[in-house]
């Protein structure tokens, strides 16, 4: 099974992301060597998904430029995580990512140990949790998959969004790796088509089957009676479970309900906003109208249309089955009052 | 208030259609001269909307190629009858318009009339009494709406649908005319982009508020609480009420259930087809791979990916608020119990 890695260290201590926007057209490349380039690639999704866009967060802060001769200091180490922490509003891993990078620098700091590695190892651990947080994510989901089951997802929560195997394709990932073939349904996911586009090229290499479909076919396919479950990713909970996910999501849940198709929320427990009591209190952010006015590059609107473009919409919890998370399966009761998340979320 | 012709006689009795496919970049018109290039426009949705259809083929059977000096036979206008019946599975319009069609060129042989202007005074019958049902379904929608407020559509049952005002946007036009400002949110309609194509283009055109979204921000929409009702057509409705119309009908019916959003199916009589009891009797054109795979060219999926593209979906009965037709506001027990209804459709 070949996944994709979407971010990787070059031999020079820079940093290599794979262009999402280019897929599935092109396998482009490019070398990040400043945080405005992080920034730039953050905000315009060439690196996407909320946990990857924690790692890519923490990795752009070790690029932090120093005075001449000097490692960098606290001061720019904060200014790189503000710059960072404004690329994009909603996913709370990528605030979370760069708290755990400033209050490493100040500890380095205190310690007077200095900054560079210190900032380079936190950034690895914050990629090697993830890893492993993907693959306990996998472990609980798969056992909730048998041989020939069909699973329906949206957007991409999957090699391309994370430091592994992916958060709502783990449990594929792990079924498959133990003989069991699975067919996933990829909804197309609207304006930005990251299913169409990343979903299904990651799968595809892979080795596993897929279907794509537009968002509006969900409903109908969900009707037909053959999705074992549904299986979306998250980009911030809210301590009742509320979850903020690409827009399309929520439609998507109501429909899941409707015919009794469950409905699983896959996400690292880092996910979890404490701070947020419900989904009113996730910021949702407003993207460009040129994403719903075209189509990769083609016009579909009139010139000028009018148009709403909010990248993410909020599934109240109680239209979620479970939590897949990196401590197992959990309710959305389980996900609010574990002590570790407060711990995780405000670290 | 200016509204497209999507279907015009030219002076010499041949017809001339806007070609729905090039919208909104090119306003470009087609002549027809022959039964197989309606056939052609019809399959490849140059001209599409069920009544559209409807009238496209009444008009294409006026076409009909008769031999050296003589007018068309029964058995010329069977045969193109066919030919055209076969170009759409789903709208029972096409079927219903090719009937009357045939039943006209068999009184016009038994009465010894002249085929020719028989069949054309036929067509133009059927265009006009579509014009006619537009507006009582406007009439009667148009109640429903006050200034300022907002509703919800998708794909496009407008004037482009129609051989006059529309059937879902008929209310928004007779209720502008008469002073009131409504904004409409209008679905893009993928995989085709019928929303954002053809209904944004028109509603611009008749100077109507509109705002589009990709489909799946439909539910978050109706979440806001601002939208007054959903407005969708009917490709073909049950004699129980079940609706077939546009794929992703079907999910934005559940959305607004959840928020308690009401929600009208707007067609004539003629698309109540009372040979089929439910919704599981109507046939659903499955289309080209093609079309969920791209959009004018620009590919979304990794070349060769599976995809599954039904053209429709099935509303069951119990999610529409009512039934605006050229009979009034109508319950789906009022629709399958009225008598006129069995003679329009079997006609």
């Amino acid at each position: 099974m070949t996944l994709p890695r979407p971010i990787q260290w070059t031999g020079t201590g820079t940093v290599r992301l794979l262009d999402q926007t280019a897929l599935p057209d092109d396998e482009r490349y490019r070398d990040i060597t400043t945080v405005a380039a992080m920034r730039e690639a953050i905000a315009a999704l060439r690196v996407r998904g909320a946990p990857l866009i924690g790692i890519a967060a923490a990795i752009a802060v070790t690029l932090t430029e120093a005075g001449a001769g000097a490692g960098p200091t606290l001061e720019d180490v904060r200014a790189a995580c503000s710059e960072l922490d404004a690329a994009r509003p909603t996913a709370v891993n990528l605030r979370w990512a760069l708290d755990r990078m400033r209050h490493r620098a100040e500890v380095a700091v205190a310690a007077d140990d200095p900054m560079a590695p210190a900032l380079r190892a936190e950034a690895q651990a914050i990629w090697d949790e993830d890893r492993a947080m993907c693959e306990r994510i996998g472990e609980a989901g798969a056992e909730l998959l048998g041989d020939g089951d069909v699973v329906l997802t949206h957007c991409n929560a999957g090699a391309l969004a994370t430091g592994g195997i992916g958060t709502a394709l783990a449990p594929v990932y792990v079924a498959q790796r133990s003989g069991r073939h699975i067919r996933v349904i990829v909804d197309e996911t609207r304006p930005l088509l990251q299913g169409s586009r990343l979903t299904a090229w990651e799968l595809g290499r892979a080795g596993v089957a897929y279907t794509v479909i537009a968002d509006g076919m969900a409903a109908a396919r969900l009707r037909r009676g053959d999705v074992r479950c549904v299986l979306v990713g998250a980009d911030r909970i809210a301590a009742n479970g509320d979850v903020a996910n690409k827009i399309g999501t929520y439609g998507l849940a109501l429909a899941a309900r409707a015919h009794g198709v469950p409905f699983y929320v896959a996400a690292p427990r880092s996910s979890v906003d404490l701070a947020a009591p419900d989904g009113a209190a996730i910021p949702i952010e407003q993207r460009a109208a040129g994403e719903v006015r075209g189509f990769r590059g083609a016009a579909s609107t009139p010139s000028g249309a009018e148009v709403w473009n909010p990248a993410f919409d909020v599934t109240p919890a109680e239209l979620v089955t479970g939590y897949l998370t990196d401590g197992g399966l959990l309710t959305a009761r389980e996900l609010g009052g574990l002590a570790p998340l407060s711990e995780l979320a405000v670290r």
